[in-house]
């Protein structure tokens, strides 16, 4: 089967792995307070352009997400999503688990934007309502789109002069910073996130995220939470490790961008095909309209999402792509497209 | 002032309150212990019809649902609600902070139907997502309407079909029994619902909402909740006083019916103005859109509740009427409504 | 039965009841956004003397504990508490339902003492522990002792040393501002404490905490953790009505004061017997040890409760005393008490 | 530095890391639906000699503890645990964040014995209280002793027969397994306890502990609440190989026998020396006490835990071995040990 379901199917860029194995035999000390996580700190502030910000490695996204949003928000503050957000359907309610609502808008093309959070908050008024206090953005989205200089601008101005806090989950956001309509830089997303997250899970590393606290007030006691929800890796150096493999000298970047290239080749071939597109994914994720006899044909030989489906025989899927999806499995996605018979005003 | 901002306003029928008068001096065994909870149990029990039943008494209606979802549910399950849902809006994450998650439906006329119930299963499936367990629905709803004895049926059936528990809210049940389109008893609620609350505090006691657990599965332990949950009253005997007083000799009926009827009165006056209304609610609560100059000019002599701006020029507004309101107030209020000049086209 | 169980038995002080009766019939604003609780403000204020502090009223005392805790707290924090606190055995794990540890140490006459908080602090230390940021006491304590004016000032400056807050638990303040050995005011309570309640239900209310904050960062968005607690009575003006009765005159005072003196005799009579106490206590509660032929004898005619084993035996019984507990109960206490054989040896 | 610091300070056993570098390049399905996961599977049922059972991979201990506890309890329901238990002291209150109170007992030789059980539950009665619901141990315990075959089925015995459930946290379940005094079988594990884990990070791998549900009752949705609680691995194949590399033909056992003996060579030396040992443990943990000046010398050297001060001179501190401690650091230890001038009296 060609691989298109996710981009933590294949385990992790070589460089990541040998690095890995130079370790072997040596002794660390526990919990990150090894040598090799003060060192991928240090190359992730450099990127990061700022030398006043903490960073701590956790295993997993919604393990960060959690952690994140308990450690951030008192008893009866909620956290605001797209309706589409990770958060808010795809953890299985983990951040209600640690006591929080999660006050969902809807989203534009995966997008939050202020006019729904300011109806939320106009909303949202008094003690009989949860006060919004945190707004949760994804870079890229849940739809593969990425967020514009502007927009973040926007979301974190208004999210600072109304007394909130603005995350950005960057489980994708390697894909985002390389995206071909990306127009701001890990530094941008430092200036207008409180607190982010860089993924490593998708991005060629064997597991990991690193999360950026940016603002002073939220730095206090974060380990304790890391500890509380049971994300404190004892073998820290194995994070440590990852995160230098993929920001000594760029990986991190080059794993992601050929991830977004390869969607970019698979996107023309749709285009070409007539295929409409139910996002503006510019990034690794695909999600195309296909008919339903299609799909079947496809998931003979693909591995894909299901979506939704839109139409009694149209189905929105998700094609993803990765650092570890090769030219091979491209070419036979584009000729198994472009063999099928499309019955006029099916695409 | 004349009041119509709710139905807790006023503090008890003089029964209830003469009947805790008359008890002075007199002590009981704590926390529900005593024989007052024991007689006003049976007393509710007789009008269930039902001999298999438990129930408890709370002090209120946030109290009671928190209590009741957090025992129902195991740590990964969910509570399905309407979007207007009390649970879902003005209980300021309440359930949330027992760690569940409150998945929300569109409402229709304030109700949930059985076809987003569906929806609401097929998106959520597998571990990546909660699992509903229950559906939470109010009699009457935050609307001021009534399920019909078909569609309790109908959601009960289905909730029982497809694994899940029926939760009836009824901090307004007098009401919703004595509306004018009300087509059930006390004994359907107990059959389609496998726990449910009867609310006093809205219709005549100082306090008070009792729990009526219809399901074995159910039973186990409620009263540690109530415990944990802060909810246990000390001198418990006071809520037993109350429905005891409520359910002697039709009581909690007689004074539910008489907010109705005072709202149909207002209902008609209404109608005869050619006032819309935002809801088809036939119990104590009254919706009306209203121009927001009458609205400015009503809130000079009366106090009643903005649910919602509509248009720039109009807004939904609340009138809630209850045992306590006397002719006065209401001929005050359709005087007011007759003596306003609307011009064309406002209403 | 002769009742000495509790002092939550019988209904409430005659002054307090009169005015809810005399409530009758008018209407208020909900939620404690009445004129009553804006003046039972203002009185206890007065008692308190001091303008710069914020009050509220929930119903009972786990729903008090329940709400200042999880307020005050941030996730990874935790409350020390004696092993025989309230909180840490019979609110059936309420705090810990909101997430938080509860650090239990000796109790010594059941109070906490500044050497065990020290231990306790440095054994918790780092990431790996929670972080005790609160420390709980009762006054009276759960063993009827007070705290001196000389132990709540080293607690509580200990506390703001340290980084910590101190709780002080006033179920039963009425009755150790006057027990016999109390050498504190109210106003040293306010200073000593960051937080603490004030008990109605106890001492002559129907039901009824006041929650008292002197200390400002601890005051925000209160009313939030009320509402979501399930704490915020509809009818909120019950309970100004409650402490404008309890502080408008010094009822409060007189009441509990009537409670310790009526077990002042008692105590009396029992060391007149030679019966060992296993507590100084000088307020409204008595742990008499007695031999189990004495508990059998005595619990036909009288209600009170067994504390402990001591030996094969003999037992640790608590009567308790209030300001319903009249001469004659008392009398038949002590003739019960002298008109028992002791066997040699037995007390 | 030589290191006794923990046995997990050094990466993975050759075996484990050489079969994740074999698998470098080949893709998987998510979550632990791959073929490794199900193979690792099927090698621990054949160890545990049971086809009734569901095992599931997480990455760490903490994490196994509080998802196992946050999904065999109800919101009232209490875990009972050493005094020491790790997760009574050394979680950072991860159960409680989860809301359920751990009830501690005092320890012997590590050890949770019946008869403190039983006080726990007499002591625990009716709805003010908690309802103890399971009973956790630590098998090795945390001070490096095992519980033997009698007491374990004790234990299990009493539990089950008073409506509890037997919890053994096994993250050093194979020093347990191999430790000299040991007389019972992985079977007899899975005969006593109703849930377990087997310990991967302190045993070899990089991470990894697998938890064993021998109830039914205990099995239904488990994967939900490893997901909720953010221990879903992306990549679970990694913990599929893991548990592979370790089971395949005994690697676990040779490991963990192999830090036993380390150990045990240097208890001899320790006893050679006449300092005293804290604990009974015939494991990997050691814990003498030391004179300070002892403690301030090897602690140039080598890496090692302080535990405790036992008096103004002495301290127990904790030497582990793993496998992974070299002849070579077991010489250097007894050499500094043997090399040190006890004062008379001193040991």
């Amino acid at each position: 089967m060609i691989n298109f379901l996710n981009d933590y199917s294949v385990g992790a860029a070589p460089e990541v792995l040998d690095d890995i194995v130079g370790l072997s035999g040596e002794s660390f000390l526990p919990y990150g307070g090894d040598r090799l996580c003060q060192e991928a700190k240090k190359l992730i502030a450099f990127d990061v352009e700022r030398d006043d910000i903490d960073i701590h490695f956790l295993t997993g996204g919604t393990q960060a997400n959690l952690t994140v949003i308990s450690s951030v928000l008192r008893g009866h503050e909620a956290v605001l999503a797209s309706e589409w957000g990770h958060i808010a359907t795809h953890e299985t309610g983990a951040v209600e688990a640690t006591g929080h609502k999660v006050v969902t808008v809807p989203h534009h093309n995966g997008k939050v934007i202020v006019e729904d959070i300011k109806k939320a908050l106009s909303f949202n008024t008094g003690e009989h309502m949860v006060k919004i206090k945190l707004i949760y953005i994804s870079q890229t989205t849940e739809w593969g789109t990425v967020y514009t200089k502007n927009e973040l601008e926007e979301l974190s101005e208004f999210a600072h002069e109304n007394g909130l806090w603005l995350y950005i989950d960057g489980a994708r956001l390697g894909s985002a910073l390389t995206a071909s309509d990306c127009d701001f830089t890990m530094r941008d997303i430092a200036e207008y996130a409180d607190i982010f997250t860089i993924g490593g899970t998708k991005n060629g590393a064997l597991f990991g995220e690193a999360v950026v606290i940016t603002r002073q007030e939220l730095k206090a006691d974060f380990r304790y939470y890391i500890k509380q929800k049971g994300g404190l890796l004892a073998k820290g150096w194995l994070l440590g490790s990852q995160f230098i493999s993929l920001f000594r000298d760029g990986l991190f970047y080059r794993l992601a961008e050929h991830g977004n290239a390869q969607a970019a080749k698979i996107r023309e071939a749709m285009m070409r095909e007539g295929i409409p597109l139910a996002s503006a994914s510019r990034s690794n994720q695909l999600f195309p309209i296909l008919p339903l006899s299609l799909v079947v044909e496809l998931s003979q030989d693909f591995l894909f999402e299901i979506v939704d489906k839109v139409r009694e025989d149209r189905a929105v899927v998700r094609f993803v792509c990765s650092w570890a999806t090769d030219d091979t499995s491209v070419v036979l996605l584009e000729s198994a497209l472009a063999k099928y018979n499309f019955v006029e005003g099916e695409v």
